[in-house]
């Protein structure tokens, strides 16, 4: 083969936003599985926000790239050559194989999945790493009852808008928050959430005020800043705060969060947690999202960029919010 | 009799800081027992930090007091008259009498306490509320495991001191943070903890950090502010933190917490809580101090006022940190 291997590096680490300067893109010769590896064509690589927290040095759950590494990421592809007897040429497969077009893994380390009945980019998504995180958020932090309030910050981002519509699934009054009235139309007309406020609308705290009339029993808070502090002061007595992520938090210095006396006033319980350290979920999680997915429960949309070259961007974007949806790369042409 | 009761009522409420005009104080005839109900003579009141919520009427776990009410407070005292066949005069009781001098409760609500070995004052300490608020706190929120770290602010506190303690018996390597030399030295000399940060000593940050040189495991808070800011960003992966006050928050808007992204970083459990949620856990945390202070493992400071009319300096000093271990106000003469 003379086809070649493109490949994204992190080529230093970003001080404040991530930049462009902050990757470079290389061309290499195609890597050969050795003894029990597969080597696969990457058709789809997964931009998620937990990325942001890889390129920096600070202590953090997951130990830092190494400058000049290939950026780490989820993806989906086809096997291509395959030395190991799990694995033959054409399946699809899941992988964590990073961005670059073609990667190397162990067969352990890669799933083949069934994509004849759902988009083989769902297993980035729903059937992925965001739907196990949103699953286990919900369904084991927070533990909503039929009828409390539940607010989704990010509701329409990958993970946000799997928990909210699980939420509303299991008889919760559902709540998003996201940005701008795109995203705020799709939130509640075809996810069928119970209201949403646009933070971009410059009304942040009466909006929130209004659309909770019952207080919050449950917040899946993926945002962090002013928005998570707004909601704190709107939590009830013995609410429950799934803290997913904080995008908004990534670059910097940490915005100053006034409101922290209502975790003594309420009682409430705030857990942050990492979906990886949950792995014996994920049986379940899979199983019932797929059921939910199959049956058209839940809904959700992709931004996708088309070539490994246009990644930096696209991170550089679903870290400002700019994406809709679940991020992609689509390292395929059509 | 002629005795009459004195008794010190909420006048107003407090904006801003607590002060002497929040209270008058009344003398009245002294109660008569009804049937079922015992007249109470006080010894001691119990000043504690949840008062100052109870003055307000934020939403909070405790409704708030009428204005003109006898301001609420546990007491221990001697049992006067009895229309109730568990008590009989001379009986020592603890019970929620409040401030004043004499009080009537149902007998339903007080409990003979045995002052032979232990003094009577702990029942309102080490063998009342702050004692089992310090044990839920600890073991069943922040389950600290030997030769973790686990840090208590106001350690020198009625609560803190006996979670601090708690910690220690049960391996851990423990640190306290208290305001003033005297403090700190009480905390490490009799308490026996292995290190405690003045946090009056101007070098909150620099201290905090070299107190803890492997982290936090587990922090029971109780004060909020910067104290707490600094030490979530000490927190080790899977740490506890169990929010039991914050004493520095209760006048207003609170100090704005820039490091809340620990919580994600680190997958934090945070969980705020108040002791009346556990009454089923008294029984064993009863137990257990108790063995622990009759066996001499449990040191605690008082700070005694003299008489009721010094109860609301007494709180107001309280609040500002002046006290030295459990504040009570003596309401009989020496």
């Amino acid at each position: 083969m003379s086809e070649k291997n493109l490949q994204v590096l992190l080529a230093n680490r970003p001080q404040g936003p991530v930049a462009e300067s902050n990757f470079s893109i290389v061309e290499t010769p195609l890597p050969v599985p050795g003894a029990g590896q597969v080597l696969v064509r990457n058709h789809y690589l997964s931009l998620d926000p937990y990325m942001r927290g890889r390129m920096t040095d600070a202590k953090s759950y997951a130990k830092p790239m190494d400058l000049g590494e290939v950026m780490v990421g989820d993806t989906v592809g086809e096997v291509v050559t395959s030395n190991h007897p799990g694995f033959k040429p054409g399946n699809k497969v899941a992988g964590y194989l990073g961005w670059q077009t073609y990667g190397v893994a162990a067969g352990a380390d890669l799933h083949v999945v069934d994509d004849s009945k759902v988009p083989l980019s769902s297993y980035l998504g729903v059937l992925g790493m965001p739907g196990a995180t949103a699953w286990v958020g919900l369904m084991d932090i927070c533990e909503p009852k039929a009828g409390e309030t539940v607010v989704v910050t990010a509701a329409s981002g990958a993970v946000g808008s799997i928990a909210a519509q699980l939420a509303k699934i299991h008889g919760a009054h559902v709540v998003g928050v996201a940005g701008g009235v795109e995203k705020c139309r799709f939130v509640v007309d075809e996810m069928g959430l119970d209201a949403c406020v646009d933070y971009k609308a410059g009304r942040l705290a009466p909006d929130i005020k209004a659309a909770t009339p019952r207080g919050v029993d449950c917040l899946f808070e993926n945002v962090g800043g002013e928005i998570f502090d707004l909601l704190l002061g709107r939590m009830n007595a013995f609410g429950r705060i799934a803290v997913c992520g904080m995008i908004s938090q990534y670059n910097g210095e940490g915005y100053g969060m006034k409101k922290m006396l209502s975790v003594v006033l309420n009682r409430l319980k705030m857990q942050g947690y990492v979906v990886n350290d949950y792995k014996d979920r994920w049986p379940l999680a899979h199983k019932e999202l797929h059921e939910h997915l199959a049956a058209g429960r839940i809904k959700y949309r992709e931004s996708v960029a088309h070539g490994l070259r246009s990644a930096p961007t696209a991170l550089i974007g679903l870290l400002k919010g700019e994406n809709f949806g679940k991020q992609l790369v689509k390292l395929i042409p059509e």
